[in-house]
């Protein structure tokens, strides 16, 4: 009962109150409870499988291209995290610390891994002799710690789930081509399987990871016109193999520095297939990554025969697809809310009289459109539908990307855009730190990318008008 | 070159020292590697794919019985790990503690989680309200950590890996049906998957899980006979409900506490793989649960056609299986030692000649057989060695325990047995803790567990000559 109540209330309405929205989203399709411990949450089954889902597809692809998985400790040594002094300024002041083993102080203090490139590091000194050693392509499955003030469920935690590549190659060209390609299966991934379309470019001095040559980063535009830095690729040239000592004898005998790669995606993941996608009603998961893809609500099941041919529907169908028969005992009304709010692409909807006609309805979770579909071609209608549903749904967010992408010739354009308006801006801009952080502090707006594909929209920065030497992609982000 | 040397000295005899032949095996077959955090080990890509392997199947058997995987956050505040006298006794004076997140010192220290009971039943208490919500299945996937004084690579490190799964029931009947079910279901996996026979019974008092009404136990016989205990599955009862407050409205609109259960399963059992089926050339591995099925190793390589051939092979029969083939420089006789230390089940070997001739070698690895067969039918061929090979594995595994399991009938037996030679020792015991530990004193061997299957050995306790109340299974243990 008390249950019942809380689904009844109906959602904060996106127009309304957007963080709201989210939160009621996050909380009612049951993807995340808060935990005791400050900033850490709880991964629901709803949630979790969504990221089981992604682990399954990525991990393949990850695979093919010659990625090998391990596990490295949690903890990193204080001195090791020292190593690279870039890494060590941008890490040591969000890590939590463990001090105490048993009821002992250690002797050397161990902080939670906030990203693992030091434990990695480490542990190539050790296996990299030969260039036979090399490439070195491997990744981690594992939650890392940062030690977070305010947080948002998957936006922001104090613990988070993701995967973490590292890699060594003989070859600056080899680590660059390996940035890149990983940069690409991020971008790809969210279109064909999230629909969600991205911005692909390059970070800012500013912007980049703590010991990276360069940073390469997939932007997306959420509903509520800010941006979601959804993936990220780092090239790290020599810098750490010379921190850690990475050498390798190469064929002609001579000692070398590998070259270093490493390229992460997590959870924050799920926010912006919640923040792209959903509506009023809840979350709208993309059918390729939905844990459930369509949900069989009988209608009158006390009915004779009407369970039996659900029943029949599901075992014909779950040869393909993921399917469930809610035979609760709740109301089909209760049942569609609950499909609903939980963002299940498809409902089957089955009753008495669509038995005699031998029939069902196929009911799509983003239009509401309602398909009567004769029951002996139910399988490969329903394949249409999630296909087409798929395809919709990029398109929308494509569209809504397109709309909300603007560009500045000047600073009053600028501003006014940024104030009046959503969305990206895409400006000139000097290439300068100082400049960039004005920006920041008089709009709110931060660079998000240099895209990849650069239009040249003017000669001198929006800002400060000084020569131009690239085109970025500004906007306000979480 | 420096690696060439390292896998050439042989691997110490198991006979000579099966303490350093163990760790030999784990470094050479390259599962570990050690890392700069005391007591944490790095599971290298061939340690880490068994783990998959073990995950995928395991998995697979815990969602066929409707349970679904979260994540919970891997830290404890200290006042929730408190919340259970027993369990906090059991474990406090082995966890690790977070005393400072970013650069402040936290209000509450956390503990990273050494098992996640309380965080279940917090969790719980928060979510059960009516018997509409149970019963509650969920499991997670993920590292915990216990303080450990002296290591061994997967048997004993202060980090590794497991599943747990928690359970709440609406009555004790179903809790304790749950238990069975889990402890069941890790038996047939080490059985069917690994080849690993084991005993079924329950703990001791003494031996029980910190919390638990019961706790039961499988229990392996490695090679030197010693015991190792592979999996546990536990009924709190509603012990931990009564701590934590969690109780849901019946039908009958009372409340009812629920009744709990937990089961787990580790990196350990890696451990048991190793040291049930390992010889002096390295590694076994099941075929079942092997990364890599077959290793096609060809011969004279460079002759034109073999390297095609190999290719071939290796394409008709990655339809169903796990193969590869070693093309590297190096010479066959170094590729097959290589292929044995890591425990590949099978090797193919391919050259000029038997191209002529049509046909391919298949090797085993546990018995080193020589089986040429025709390529034309090398799929069912190989399907044949496999199955076959793991049933021997089995096989001589379940000899190896029967052999090595003696009954005592009174104490100069007892003590003769454990002295003299290795194993499991079956005898009858009081049911007092004193006499349990007052053996375990005098001997070294514990009690395994009270197996399900109990037979009559006699009327008296082995030690104190007390009425029997139990026959219990004792042998000394990793
Ligand atoms: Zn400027
Ligand atoms: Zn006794």
């Amino acid at each position: 009962m008390a249950k019942e109540k809380k689904l009844v209330e109906a959602i904060t309405a996106m127009d309304e109150d957007f963080a709201q929205w989210y939160t009621d989203v996050v909380k009612k399709a049951e993807l995340i409870e808060y935990s005791s411990v400050k900033g850490c949450m709880i991964l629901r089954p709803n949630g979790y499988a969504i990221w089981e889902n992604i682990q399954k597809v990525m991990d393949a692809k990850f695979k093919e291209t010659g990625v090998e998985n391990v596990a490295m400790p949690m903890f990193i040594p204080e001195s090791l995290l020292e190593r690279e002094k870039d890494h060590v300024e941008g890490f040591a002041p969000e890590v939590a610390w463990v001090t105490h083993g048993g009821n002992k102080k250690l002797e050397e203090r161990l902080c939670v891994r906030p990203t693992s490139e030091t434990l990695f590091c480490d542990f190539y000194s050790n296996i990299i002799q030969s260039y036979r050693d090399l490439p070195k392509l491997y990744n981690q499955w594992v939650s890392v710690v940062r030690w977070e003030k305010s947080t948002r469920p998957f936006l922001r935690t104090s613990e988070f789930y993701w995967q973490e590549g590292h890699t060594a190659h003989a070859t600056a060209d080899e680590a660059e081509e390996r940035t890149v390609q990983m940069l690409n299966m991020y971008a790809d991934f969210c279109e064909q399987y999230l629909a969600i379309p991205v911005v692909k470019g390059q970070k800012t001095e500013k912007e980049k990871f703590a010991g990276a040559n360069a940073t390469y980063t997939i932007e997306a535009l959420m509903h509520d016109g800010k941006a979601l830095q959804s993936g990220t690729s780092h090239n790290f040239g020599d810098g750490f193999a010379k921190a850690f000592d990475i050498q390798y004898t190469d064929k002609n005998n001579k000692l070398q520095y590998v070259h270093q790669t490493s390229w992460g995606m997590s959870t924050r993941i799920i926010g912006a297939i919640i923040m792209v996608h959903g509506d009023d009603s809840g979350l709208v998961l993309p059918p390729k990554i939905a844990p459930v893809q369509t949900m069989i609500v009988p209608i009158m099941q006390k009915k004779e025969g009407v369970l039996e041919k659900a029943e029949e529907i599901r075992e014909c169908l779950s040869k393909n697809y993921k399917v469930k028969v809610d035979d609760s005992d709740k109301s089909p009304g209760w049942k569609f809310s609950e499909q609903e709010v939980q963002g299940i692409p498809t409902r089957i909807e089955i009753g008495p009289k669509d038995i005699e006609k031998n029939q069902a309805v196929i009911v799509r979770r983003d239009t509401r459109e309602k398909i009567f579909v004769s029951l002996d071609e139910i399988e490969s209608k329903l394949s249409e539908v999630l296909d087409q549903m798929q395809k919709d749904m990029l398109e929308r967010a494509k569209k809504h990307l397109e709309e909300n992408t603007h560009e500045a010739g000047n600073w009053d354009e600028f501003t006014e855009i940024i104030e009046k308006q959503q969305g990206f801006v895409k400006a000139m801009w000097c290439g300068e730190t100082e400049c960039e952080e004005a920006i920041k502090d008089e709009t709110g707006a931060t660079t998000r990318c240099m895209p990849f594909e650069q239009e040249h929209l003017g000669d001198v920065c929006v800002h400060c008008g000084k020569p131009a030497k690239k085109m970025v992609l500004f906007g306000k982000a979480y």
